[in-house]
C-alpha cells in the first residue's frame, strides 16, 4: 500500500481518497478552503460535496499545497481541467521523480487542445509512462455510498496500471487495466458532451428511441475523433467510453445532464448555471472537442450543435431539427 | 409505392402498418381476432395495443393471412418468434416470388438456434436476397405518436435494402440501410436479455454506475457471439445494437425492462409474467441464446446469469453477485 496525496476535495477528488483509504493507504488531501481541511481533520467528513459519508481517519487534509505533496508515493490529480496549467505549474517541482501521477479529469484545453496527460508532461514534466488516468462509469455520489462499480486505469506503461489497480481496489470498486490513454482520455471528455445534448434532449420532452440514437450517435462520434488522434476505437464500446457516457447520460446524479435540462427546458445558459450552481465540464470542453476535431477533419455533428448552443445563441429546438435532418443514408 | 402485407397485428406490427401507410402505401393486415380486425376497418383503430392512435383508413385488415397475403408486394412477418415456424409453414406457399420478405421479428428459436431470416428461408424457401429485417431503437408507442425514430433496413441486397428504406421512410421515421443482417438480428436477440438484466438491477435498486456497466459488458457480448457467428463487429456500435439495447434499458415502456424489474423485486416468474400480462421476449430467447454461445464456445456470463434466474431457480442478488466476482482484470 501506498502514501498518496489527493490534490483537491471537490466530490470525486474526496470520494477518490475513500477509495484509496479503504484499500488500505494514507492519504493527505489538498483542500482549497481551511472550512474543508478542518471537516476533513476534524469530523472525518466532507459535507459540502459528499453529506453523510464517513471518511477514515487515514485521511488527513492540508490548506497547503506542498504539504500534501511531501512524501507522496502517488499523487492523484482531480481539479477542474481548466485550471491544471495553473495549479500544476506551482506544484510540479515539489513532485517526486518516481511518483506516479494519477489523473482524474475529463475535458480537453482551452485553446492548447492538449487532453489532461498531456497538460501533466508539459507542465509537470513527467514520463507519459508515469502518468495514469482513472475513467469510467464513475458518479462519485453512488461510489462514496459503496455501490458497486466498475473502472478503468489507463497507463502506457501496462505494469504500472497494475500497480495503480492494486492500490485502488476495493469490494465496491474494481479497476479494469487498459493501455489506451488517448481512448480513455477523449472517451471521458466527449461524454460530457454528448451527456449535455441527451439532457436537452430529455428537457425537450423527446423520446427514448431519439435519446438512444443520440447515445449511439454520440458514441459514433467519439470513435471518429479517437481514431484520428490514435486511440483504439474499441476503447470506445468499454467502460472509459460507452460506459462513462450511459451512466452520465441515464443518471440525474449527473451535473452534465442536469445542465442539459435546464437548457433542454429553455432556460439560457446563465440560468442553467444558477439552477445547478456551477458550470458543467460540457460546457467548458464542447467547444474545445470542436476545435480539435476541425482540426483533424474529423465530423462532430452532436458536438458542433452542442457548442452552437451554449456559446451561439442556437435554440435547442434547431439544433435537434438540424441533426434529424442530416443526410445519412447508410449506417 | 407499394402493397404490402403485415401479418399480425400487436402492437409493433401495427405501428409498422401506420409507418407503411403513412409513407403512402396500401397496407392489409392480417390480426388473428376478428375484433382487431373489426377495429381496423370500422374505427381505423387498434385499441387493443395502440389505443389513440388513429390510422389512415388505407390500412385494412382481415382474419384470413391467405386473404392479407393475396397481390402482395412485400411482406411485413411480426409474429411471436417462437411462432414464425408454424405460421410461416401454412403462408410459405402463398408468399409470390418475387416478394421482398420483412422481419420485424427478434429472437433466437429455441432448439434449432436459428434467426429469424434463417427460419424465413428454411421455412419460406425464401432467398436470402429477398429477406429484409427492420431493428433499431423502436419502442412502438413512441413511433405511433410519431417520436423522430432513426431505425435500420438490412438485407443482404443493398439495392432491395435502399427499396424498402424508400418504402418505410416518414418524417418521423428514418431508416438507415445495413448489408450485416447477422449482426442485426443477433442485436435485436441479445438487447432483449441484457434488458432483462438491466431491469433486475433496476428492481433490485442498483446503481446507475452498476447499470453503465452491464449495457457495457452486455454489449460486450453481442459483439463476442457476433465475431463467431460473422457478424461485423461494427453494427453492434450501431441503431441496431447499441441503439436498440439502450432504447431497451432506458424506457419504462419496454417490456423486457419491466419484467426484469419485477424479478429484480424479488417476484417469481409466474408473478412478474402476471404482472406485465405476457412473458418478456428476453424470457423466450436468454435459453436460446446461451446455447448458440455455447455451441460456438462463447463467453456470455450476463445471458448465463439471466437464463439461471429464469429458468434454474437463482435469485437475481446471487446472479449479480456472481457477475461482479468475475476474475477479469484487463479490459
Amino acid at each position: 500500500m501506498a502514501h498518496v496525496a489527493v490534490m483537491a476535495a471537490g466530490s470525486w477528488g474526496t470520494t477518490f481518497a475513500k477509495i484509496l483509504a479503504d484499500a488500505g493507504n494514507t492519504v493527505r488531501m489538498w483542500a482549497r478552503r481551511e472550512k474543508v481541511v478542518e471537516d476533513i481533520n476534524v469530523h472525518h467528513m466532507n459535507p459540502d460535496y459528499l453529506p453523510d459519508v464517513p471518511l477514515l481517519s487515514t485521511i488527513t487534509a492540508t490548506a497547503n499545497p506542498l504539504e500534501a505533496l511531501d512524501g507522496a508515493e502517488m499523487v492523484v490529480l482531480a481539479v477542474p481541467s481548466q485550471t491544471l496549467r495553473d495549479n500544476l505549474a506551482d506544484w510540479a517541482p515539489h513532485i517526486g521523480r518516481d511518483v506516479t501521477v494519477i489523473s482524474l479529469m475529463k475535458g480537453v484545453e482551452l485553446g492548447t487542445l492538449k487532453r489532461m496527460s498531456e497538460v501533466i508532461h508539459e507542465v509537470g514534466k513527467v514520463d507519459f509512462d508515469r502518468i495514469a488516468v482513472v475513467t469510467g462509469p464513475n458518479l462519485a455520489k453512488e461510489i462514496a455510498s459503496e455501490q458497486p462499480t466498475a473502472a478503468v486505469v489507463a497507463c502506457i506503461d501496462a505494469a504500472r496500471a497494475e500497480r495503480v489497480q492494486d492500490v485502488i481496489t476495493t469490494k465496491y470498486f474494481r479497476p479494469y487495466t487498459n493501455t489506451d490513454v488517448v481512448g480513455c482520455e477523449l472517451g471521458g471528455a466527449i461524454k460530457n458532451v454528448i451527456g449535455l445534448a441527451f439532457g436537452m434532449a430529455s428537457g425537450m420532452g423527446l423520446g427514448d428511441n431519439t435519446k438512444a440514437t443520440l447515445i449511439t450517435r454520440g458514441l459514433a462520434e467519439a470513435i471518429r475523433l479517437g481514431s484520428a488522434l490514435g486511440a483504439d476505437p474499441l476503447t470506445f464500446s468499454g467502460l472509459a467510453g460507452l460506459g462513462d457516457l450511459v451512466a452520465t447520460c441515464v443518471s440525474p446524479l449527473s451535473r452534465n445532464h442536469t445542465f442539459g435540462v435546464a437548457l433542454g427546458r429553455g432556460r439560457t445558459l446563465a440560468e442553467a448555471q444558477e439552477i445547478t450552481r456551477q458550470t458543467a465540464e460540457g460546457v467548458k470542453s464542447c467547444r474545445s472537442i470542436r476545435d480539435l476535431a476541425r482540426a483533424h477533419d474529423v465530423e462532430m455533428p452532436i458536438t458542433e450543435q452542442v457548442e452552437k448552443v451554449c456559446y451561439e445563441g442556437l435554440s435547442p429546438r434547431q439544433a435537434v431539427a438540424e441533426l434529424m435532418s442530416r443526410d445519412t443514408k447508410s449506417e
